[in-house]
C-alpha cells in the first residue's frame, strides 16, 4: 500500500527548493567554484555569477544592484541593521511594533543594555500598526532613530500599510526605516523603490531558494553599517566567502516567484479563500486570527479553533495525520510562551492557534484533503 | 582538441565541493526540507540530521555536541566572539597578533570607537608570536580581555605554538582564548579539547564542503554571546533557520577530511616538498616567506620570485597558463594594499609574493605541470 503523501502547510516556515533552483545551483558545488574574490579563472567566474544574480534580484524588485547586499538569511540582514547601525550609527531610539519578528525584537532590546531607548508601538486588533501612536513615537524619540515596521506579519499575515507609514516615517531627519519583507519579496507585489525605504530584507528559504541565503537592500547613499566584518566582499558591508550557490539559487527562485507572481497570486488566494469557507462550515466557532481580505497575505491563514484547549496537542494530532501545520510560528516553536503577536492583537491566550500557511505547490486537492483530516481531528480532542 | 585541464592551487582561499558531499546534501533540498524549528514531521527530521551533523563534528574534534554552534562560516563566528562579545561580556581590552586574519582584525578594530583597547603583538619573521610580549600584553590589558591568536596562518601557512601560548593566556582570570582554526581543522590533527581554548573556529569551504556554513566552539560554561539574534536556534547563540543542507554537507566533508587525514597530509606535504625543491632550482633567487617545515601547514607555501616587480602580472601570467595562485588571502584580493602578514614578517613590499595552496585532490602530476608553467612564465616576465 503506498503511503499517503504528506501535506505541508507550513510554507511561511520554510519551503522546499524548487528543481529548477537545485539545478541553477548544480554547476557551483564543484565547477564554478572559485572565491568570487579571488582574481584567477576560477575566482572571476564566481564573481560573474554573483553579480549577475545581484542584477537579477535587484531588477526584480526595482532598485539598483549596488542596493542589494547577499547574507545567510532574513534574520542576519535584520541584525545588521539594528546591530552593524548600532555600531556604525549609533542608534538612540529604535521604534518597533508590536508584531515584528523575533529577528527584530531582540537584537533591539538587547540593546537597551547599551542605552538604547527601544519603544515598541501597539497595532490594532487585525494587526496593523497604529499610525498616531507611530508619528507620537518619532517625534519624541532622541535621533537617530531606527523605526522597524514589518511589512507582512509572519503568524497572522496582516500587511502594513507602508503608504501611510512612509508619509509619518520619511518626514524626520534622521530616521531611518527598516522594513522586513521575508514575508513578501516573492509572495505579493513589491516595488522596492516606491516607499523611499532605508532598509528592508528578504530570506531564500521562504520563496522555494535555499536556507542560509538572504539578502539586505539599503538605499545607495546610506553609510556603511556592517555587522560581520572581515574581508571587502559586498563593499565592505558583509565579509565572508560570499555563498555562490546559494545567491545564484535564490535569484533563479525569486525570478521565478516573481515572473509568475500575479499566477501565483490568484492561486494561493483561492486557496485561501475556500479553506477559511469550509472551516467557517466545520463549525461556526472557528475564527480567524487577524484580518482575511485584501489587506492580509494570501499565503497565511491563523485559525483559532476554541473547542480546543491545547493547540500543541491539535498540531501534533494534525501531523499524525499528515498535515504540517505550525503553532505561531517556527521560530518560536520549542518555547511555550504564548505569541507575542496573537497577543498584540488581542487573542486570548487560552484559545488554539494554528497557523496554516500556502506556496504556489500546494493543491487545491490537498486544501480538500487538509480540511478533512481537521475535521475529523477537531472532534476527537 | 581537448581542453588542457587547469590546475587549482588556491585551496586557501575555497575549494571544490567533493561528490560525496552533494551526494550527502542532495535529500534536503525538498524531501528533508522542514524547518527544523518545527515541531512537525518535515521539522522533526530535519532537526534529527542537524543534530547528528553536531554530533559527528564534534567527536571528530573531541569536544561536546553542545560546544558546537552552526553559523554561516569563519567571519561570521569570529565576529560573534568579538562583537557578541562586546555586547555581552564587554571586552575592554583585544589582544590580537599580527598576523591574523581580518575577519579578527577588521571587528576588533571597529570596536576602538566604542574604547575597547586593541594591542597588536608582533610575530618573530617566521611568523609566530613572540611569547613574551604577548606575556606582557595579557598582564598589562584592562579586563575582561580577548586574546586572538590565529592557529594557521592562511597567507603563510605559519603553524602558532598553541601550547606555549595556552600556558601564558590561561593563567589570567578575566582572559579569553579566541582561535582561528579555518586553515587547520580538517587539514592538521585537531584535539580542541587538549589546550584549553574558549573560542574556535572552522569554515566548510576551506575543506571541500559547501559555502555559507561554518561553526563556532565554544566551550561549555561560557556565557552565551550571540551576534545573531531573533529565533531560539543554537540555544539563542544564534538565530535565524539552520542551514540543513550546509550542515549536512559540512559535517560529511570534516569527516572524511578527518577520517583519511593522515593520507591527506602526508600527500600534500610530499606535493609541498617537491614543489618546494623543484622551484629552488628553477632560480636560486626564488625563496619561501614564512616557515618550510614541520611549523608550517602542509597546504601552504608563499613563494617569493625577487625577479618579478609586479606579483599581478605573474598571478595573471600563471592563471593564462592554467595555473590558479593567489597574491596573499582572496580575501585581500582586489585592494592592493602589501599583505599585513607579510609586512609583520619582514617581507621587502617590492617582492612578488604568490601563494600556492595544495588539497588532497591535487596530485604529485599537477606539481609537475604547474612548475613548467612558473618556468615558463617568471623567465617571460
Amino acid at each position: 500500500m503506498p503511503e499517503k503523501k504528506r501535506i505541508y502547510l507550513d510554507n511561511a516556515a520554510t519551503t522546499p527548493v524548487i528543481p529548477q533552483v537545485i539545478k541553477a545551483m548544480e554547476p557551483f558545488w564543484n565547477q564554478t567554484f572559485g572565491n568570487p574574490s579571488s582574481l584567477h579563472e576560477e575566482g572571476r567566474r564566481a564573481r560573474v555569477i554573483v553579480e549577475e544574480s545581484r542584477r537579477t534580484i535587484a531588477k526584480l524588485l526595482n532598485v539598483k544592484p549596488a542596493e542589494i547586499f547577499f547574507t545567510s538569511g532574513g534574520t542576519e540582514s535584520a541584525n545588521t541593521v539594528i546591530t552593524g547601525g548600532f555600531l556604525e550609527i549609533g542608534w538612540k531610539s529604535i521604534i518597533i511594533t508590536a508584531t515584528e519578528h523575533k529577528c527584530v525584537i531582540k537584537p533591539a532590546q538587547r540593546l537597551t543594555k547599551h542605552d538604547v531607548s527601544v519603544i515598541t508601538v501597539p497595532t490594532d486588533r487585525r494587526g496593523k500598526v497604529l499610525l498616531q501612536e507611530l508619528r507620537t513615537a518619532i517625534e519624541q524619540s532622541e535621533r537617530p532613530t531606527l523605526v522597524a515596521t514589518i511589512h507582512g506579519n509572519n503568524e497572522i499575515g496582516t500587511i502594513n500599510p507602508l503608504d501611510d507609514i512612509a508619509s509619518i516615517v520619511k518626514k524626520h531627519r534622521d530616521v531611518y526605516w527598516l522594513v522586513d519583507m521575508v514575508q513578501t519579496i516573492g509572495h505579493i507585489q513589491v516595488d522596492l523603490s516606491h516607499w523611499d525605504i532605508d532598509f528592508a530584507f528578504a530570506s531564500a528559504h521562504k520563496f522555494h531558494g535555499p536556507k542560509g541565503c538572504g539578502f539586505l537592500f539599503m538605499k545607495e547613499g546610506l553609510p556603511s553599517i556592517p555587522l560581520i566584518m572581515g574581508g571587502a566582499q559586498e563593499r565592505n558591508m558583509r565579509g565572508g566567502t560570499e555563498n555562490v550557490p546559494g545567491i545564484v539559487g535564490m535569484a533563479t527562485a525569486l525570478k521565478w516567484m516573481i515572473d509568475n507572481l500575479d499566477k501565483h497570486y490568484n492561486h494561493i488566494a483561492n486557496l485561501k479563500r475556500t479553506f477559511i469557507k469550509n472551516l467557517k462550515e466545520i463549525s461556526s466557532e472557528i475564527a480567524i486570527n487577524g484580518p482575511e481580505g485584501e489587506d492580509s497575505l494570501p499565503t497565511i491563514v491563523n485559525v483559532r479553533f476554541p473547542q480546543v484547549k491545547d493547540p500543541l496537542l491539535l498540531q501534533m494530532s494534525l501531523d499524525i495525520g499528515g498535515v504540517s501545520a505550525s503553532i505561531g510560528s517556527a521560530c518560536a516553536s520549542g518555547t511555550t510562551e504564548f505569541s507575542h503577536v496573537l497577543k498584540a492583537i488581542g487573542v486570548p491566550a487560552d484559545e488554539a492557534p494554528i497557523r496554516f500557511s500556502f506556496s504556489p505547490l500546494n493543491t487545491i486537492e490537498e486544501v480538500g484533503r487538509a480540511l478533512e483530516v481537521i475535521k475529523s481531528v477537531i472532534f476527537k480532542i
